[in-house]
């Protein structure tokens, strides 16, 4: 990636805080690069960020404005656009993980040419895609799998990789989607991947690995969302996870979007993904149940997760509140070799 | 479409049946339309039409070149890009249902500007395509799965269309791959899709319907094909199938192109795609097998169907060998109302 930070993060003017998914990730994972977030008037949310105008970030020093909102179908408003071109006029270049292409908007092509700014489509999908071959391939992987969109994979993968990697354990995040990959610094949008494409992408994203270490892969959508279940199923074939950790948000009513879909319980979510996964790697198990109990209060939170725990016998933890120590812990067990190996050339 | 009949079909110079199967459908289901076939010097097969040259097919009146073959990936050999340069130079048009882009191929673009002649994508999808919403739509649908890719879902789909319409029931073959979208003269190419749109695809494909009649959605992949699962069960979601009908080759060794993977039973096929579709259809039942027993001898097709509908519970023919009849008595056992109220008002 060739994106330059600091960045100036777009917030608008939703007040839909997983709108926001993608300015929030980076704030959490990336705090040293995001110097502000750009709140539109009316807006109601933000991070916690100072607030700067495009001009004000500038000078500040940002370099890119980063489109950090997710939306249905994910099209740029008039609003959006207008917004854009302030910022390259203010001299930024911008980055966005949208599906409607900023290259595609001629006024923003404009804006960019007569300000020397680039502009930068994080959902762009290398042409060197394979289909995939499901063939067995060495080293460890795991995957993180949802009941729903949205509800913390791609944060418990982040946190998987932080406290593993203190434990000495050689791991390393792969990103597929635009957050993670303006995290990450590389990765594949799989949701922009050509249906033919989703299991051999992952493949190539995460390719055999001889050290011993383990990739941890960013899940997206779930095999129950009938939207995405689609880009779930190819995702899980191609990863061939040894192991998968069920992330949850206990307080969603209904699957995200579909007020007419319930959401499974774990315990289908978690048998689903075990058969479905079986059949690139017969030997894919559960070790851990990360729950998203931001809406909670702090006993609550706790008594959910041991009540969880005793339920599905997994180690259940949030893993903003509380860490992932446990689930690593449950990957010891299962995986101890390999992880030891990795202490011992750490 | 706007793809000018009559064709020359492209053999080209495989050895491989199943890689000309685009040229074979249209043989069969658009016989006044192929009036000659192109096979290169050392090719093995034939559809049995006459074999010509470009300037012969031109001069019969073909206006045409089908690229009628499939290859995993999808590529434009530098053989075939002479041999579609020769046809535009000899006043043919092109069309091609391959992932690489005739319009890609600055040769081809050449070609085809200096003879005035047309090159035809046919796996270009719409801009238009939504996410899917799951939500239940008027119309009974009948979607064709398998328990591989290249079983015969195009053909069992195209021939309860012929069979249905015979019996003076509405009802309307869906396109969802090259060969079917040239038959049909629409549809969706569902395996160039992004996949994010693939059950969103399949719901404009095939949208709600008052007039009591069928869809009849061509079924692509397998859900235990490894390079293709996730392309199956978003097709699945969208299609939300009233009827499915299995299709299988008996005498497939292992999955297409993946001799590490052996093929699922037609009991863990059926009850996985029932399982998968009741997300956005509870009520989804099985009724039919669909068997190509091509390289069988009649007797031993006959017993294997017999055998087979014991074990099943289910209807089990040959549609190419024995007809459809069994299963559409089937669906008017099992949706008879429906199927009632269209022989009334045929």
């Amino acid at each position: 990636m060739m994106i330059k930070a600091p960045y100036l993060l777009y917030l608008g003017s939703t007040a839909d805080p997983m709108a926001i998914k993608t300015s929030r990730g980076i704030a959490m994972f990336r705090p040293e690069d995001a110097i502000g977030e750009f709140v539109r008037e009316g807006g109601a949310l933000s991070l916690g960020l100072p607030q700067m105008g495009f001009a004000e970030a500038a000078a500040a020093g940002a370099r890119t404005l980063i489109l950090g909102i997710a939306n249905a179908g994910g099209t740029l408003s008039d609003e959006l656009i207008d917004d854009c071109e302030a910022a390259l006029d203010a001299n930024l270049d911008i980055a966005s993980g949208l599906h409607s292409r900023l290259r595609d908007e001629p006024r923003l092509v404009a804006a960019a040419k007569r300000n020397g700014r680039r502009l930068f489509d994080v959902r762009d999908v290398g042409s060197d895609l394979r289909v995939g071959n499901g063939l067995p391939r060495a080293g460890r992987r795991m995957l993180t799998v949802g009941t729903d969109c949205s509800v913390g994979k791609m944060v418990t993968t982040l946190h998987l990789e932080r406290a593993m990697r203190a434990r000495g354990i050689a791991a390393d995040f792969r990103a597929t989607g635009q957050t993670g990959i303006l995290i990450a610094g590389s990765g594949v949008p799989l949701d922009a991947v050509i249906a033919d494409f989703i299991s051999g992408a992952i493949e190539q994203l995460s390719p055999a690995r001889e050290d011993g270490g383990w990739d941890l892969i960013e899940g997206q959508g779930s095999l129950f969302h009938p939207s995405f279940a689609g880009v779930s199923t190819g995702l899980l074939h191609g990863a061939q996870p040894d192991a998968i950790v069920i992330c949850h948000d206990p307080t969603r009513p209904h699957m995200r979007g579909l007020p007419h879909y319930p959401l499974p319980s774990l315990a289908d979510t978690i048998e689903a993904n075990l058969r479905v996964g079986r059949l690139t790697n017969p030997d894919v198990i559960a070790v851990g149940i990360a729950l998203n109990t931001s809406s909670l209060e702090r006993e609550e939170a706790l008594a959910l997760c041991r009540r969880t725990a005793e339920e599905t016998g997994l180690p259940a933890t949030d893993p903003v509140a509380f860490g992932v120590e446990e689930i690593i812990d449950r990957m010891e067990e299962c995986f101890g070799e390999s992880l030891q190996s990795n202490l011992r050339s750490a």
